[in-house]
């Protein structure tokens, strides 16, 4: 893509007059950003001494710093490193209506960790398709994406680097390392090609700006920017998708990274299907549940000692005995080594961003258990069924939860998730018992009977979340709950089981 | 303290009928904390190899693990090291019903901290002041904190350190050190002993417990955290403020440290009194504006490098022109050196939790400004007016307020405070020039004109603020701002002057 990038050099007198023209423009369209709660993030890469910073503050000069937020990205840092790589970029999602400014991306990133040798050719193949799939989540959600790229030639990086080193002021900014990567340009150019044309989606392509002449870039990122602006502004007022205009289509060879992930389902039951007669007698569990919370405990041990982290998904009907199982795979681990994670509704600053950003956020270190009491399944089946979010928008989630669930693998996570299965009768009878028994009165409500009169409802979208989201990364257990001993049991034994097969013991 | 401790050993048979009563009470006293919204935290620190880690799996062990977390405290990683040394225990605040429970805690964090030298005795000193604030701060807010400390002697830690070296599987637990600071057991008896009696006050008193033997230790945690959740619940039914029974009362050589700071209040000038009449031509403004702000991006680069942060707070009256004013600060500064925090109301997860929690979290790394467009200030002002907080519990906020901000100083920050004033006629007239003006409407509401009408009771509440405030180390700043173009130079001036000041220059 950059070869095709001819630098330009626009007359003073002609762009101070169209940008004066767009600065005043752009703080209308920041104030119409916030009135149609359009969350945009800008990124702006580029070649070393391309003037990142300075078009940073230049785009930024006219607008209200109250709502936008500039984040440079270098390497991460320890905590960042105990989390998924792109974890850092999803705790700092604007809010709808904001504006977050990166300087360098996942772009930057991901090119200098391969070049420096931070993660290898597979791990950077499996980066670009995080990044195409990050950046398609994130549009489908309503974010504006507008990726920049400062592209200069290598003579003017060169003139640069030497006027930065002679000036005492700005020579700590560049030393050998730079005027060596100058030497090795065509290196990088092939490398920063190769990554721009992998990562030109048509949903989110890149933006490529000749800077050699830096009024000549201000100009053009101003312009892009307010373009795409006023187009995702117009595009909402309609209630459009917006797409931005493409500057350049992915090349045939990069094909290869866009495409969505495909993932290998395995055969799942539906719920009418399952035994619901298992049961364990008081013997039989008090042995087994000593047996499997020891192993577990010495499981966790070998997990916290590798950094392997564990993230356990609780779904189920209510009253199922989500609480009470729980309580025995915690009360098995090192209480330091586990945080579990009770999801109600969100609150405003959940609901202003993706729906997947609480769950992210919420995540805890490698070598930690994190312990989801209802999760980001919450999506495809309360919300469509309550109509708090449209079944189409609702079911792109099939998709976009397996990419998470892959992500956390590729994080290195085990993830385990169960759905409690009881029938309709022992639901009955479990409500009833709450609603006679005054310590368990606050456990029943009347939602919790409106929810059961949709039981057909629910089991149907249950069924069809088992189906298409039991990857053989991230399988659903369904768990046979009319007693809760077997129950227990059971989510012990799979806990024990899926370690034993990630560790290779 | 600790010499007055008798190490016991009750029998087994006793111990255990009394323990198993006490952990069903405890099932239920934490869903009794859950009903009355009572936070609480239980710290436990004590000697190494006192069983700390095993003594908090058998507290939990009967408890919900939806409603607590448990963290160990240990050496502050590189995040937590760029902010106030208490900044990490601030972001762990349980949330009200909720529990967290502290391997170590501050009182270990500062004791290491001080024999390893990483703190001098000056600041050693700051943060007993520090933890006894905090402790009084949240238990002033409702927190119940319970603080644990195991007691074991030095034959028996002796015995234990063996024994754990004899072990390959806690072998990696000891090392020579833990030997070493065995043989020098006075030391540290006399350096633990002096902590926990500067830190033993009235509202937060110490627990000792006798540790050497488990059984004993088990029995008594149980019966003092019971003892202390009965009484809290107890006393929020009746709607008392709960105080701890106090097993030790403070030396008297103590009271030094636990006394609440004395603050240096500067005098200030009531809003009446304030020459109201000051402005600048357009030709001042655009030659003030440029020299000051070029000063101050000079001074930025500066603090950056020292890493001094800088927290600007952002107060005044309805349409006196913060937006406008920020934005001026902002746009001189490097946009990846600072972050405008607007503040609006508190969400579900703030309410639950102490009212400064959210500023706290809101605190930018060392080096950065954080800039608040409106503040922890609405503690004193909009809430007890509008009746949100009881007028006592509010006023409470003045010392907490002053505490907090000579923390963010103890911290290095330079605190910069500004009341934007304008009359009561320039309110009247921006308030019908954003009505008559299309593209400003947004910024008018019904509430503002309901907020005109107490005009007075808000001058009294902000003189009062002012006054009682002021401290010599973050002093209020008046503004005069019926002229727009004086008000913004006044503010880039008097952060000039406060950062040429902190940095002699």
């Amino acid at each position: 893509m950059l070869e095709l990038i001819e630098q330009k050099k626009m007359k003073r007198s002609e762009a101070d007059e169209e940008l004066s023209q767009m600065q005043t423009k752009l703080i209308d369209l920041a104030n119409a950003v916030k009135a149609a709660k359009i969350p945009v993030i800008i990124t702006i890469d580029g070649w070393a001494a391309a003037g990142k910073g300075s078009q940073i503050a230049k785009l930024i000069k006219y607008m209200d710093p109250r709502f936008y937020n500039v984040e440079p990205i270098r390497i991460p840092n320890e905590q960042e490193k105990r989390k998924p790589w792109q974890h850092r970029y999803w705790m700092k999602l604007p809010k709808q209506g904001e504006f977050l400014i990166l300087d360098g991306s996942w772009f930057s990133d991901t090119v200098k960790s391969y070049m420096h040798g931070t993660i290898n050719k597979e791990q950077y193949k499996r980066r670009i398709e995080d990044i195409n799939v990050m950046e398609r989540q994130l549009h489908a959600d309503g974010y504006l994406i507008i990726k920049l790229f400062l592209h200069i030639t290598q003579k003017e990086q060169l003139k640069r680097l030497k006027a930065l080193e002679a000036d005492e002021f700005t020579r700590w900014r560049v030393d050998d390392h730079d005027f060596e990567n100058n030497s090795h340009y065509d290196k990088r150019f092939k490398r920063f090609d190769k990554l721009l044309e992998a990562t030109n989606t048509e949903v989110v392509p890149w933006n490529i700006i000749p800077a050699n002449e830096k009024l000549t870039a201000q100009y053009e990122i101003m312009r892009i920017v307010t373009e795409a602006i006023e187009g995702a502004v117009a595009a909402k007022e309609k209630g459009e998708e917006y797409i931005m205009p493409a500057q350049f289509k992915p090349h045939s060879d990069a094909s290869n990274y866009s495409r969505p992930y495909k993932f290998n389902i395995v055969k799942t039951k539906k719920l009418s299907e399952i035994d619901m007669n298992k049961s364990l007698t008081e013997e039989q569990y008090r042995r087994k549940l000593k047996k499997y919370q020891n192993r577990l405990f010495e499981l966790q041990n070998i997990c916290y000692q590798r950094k392997i982290p564990v993230v356990i998904a609780y779904e189920g009907w209510d009253a199922g005995g989500k609480g009470g199982n729980i309580k025995r795979v915690a009360s098995a681990l090192d209480p330091r080594g586990y945080e579990v994670k009770p999801i109600a509704a969100p609150e405003p600053s959940e609901l202003a961003r993706h729906y997947l950003w609480r769950f992210w956020k919420r995540l805890e270190n490698d070598g930690h258990f994190t312990i989801f009491d209802r999760t980001w399944y919450g999506r495809v089946m309360v919300e469509p069924i309550e109509k708090i979010t449209p079944e189409k928008r609702a079911f792109m989630a099939y998709l976009e939860i397996n990419e998470f669930e892959h992500q956390l693998t590729d994080w290195g996570a085990v993830v385990i998730k169960f759905w409690i299965n009881i029938d309709k009768d022992e639901q009955y009878r479990r409500f009833k018992e709450r609603e006679n028994t005054p310590s368990k009165q606050w456990k029943i409500t009347d939602e919790d009977w409106r929810n059961r009169e949709k039981w057909d409802e629910y089991e149907e979208a249950v069924n069809r979340m088992i189906k298409l989201t039991s990857t053989d990364f991230a399988p659903w257990t369904v768990i046979e709950g009319n007693d809760k001993k077997y129950a227990r049991i059971k989510a012990l034994k799979t806990i024990c089981d899926r370690l034993e097969e990630r560790l290779g013991i």
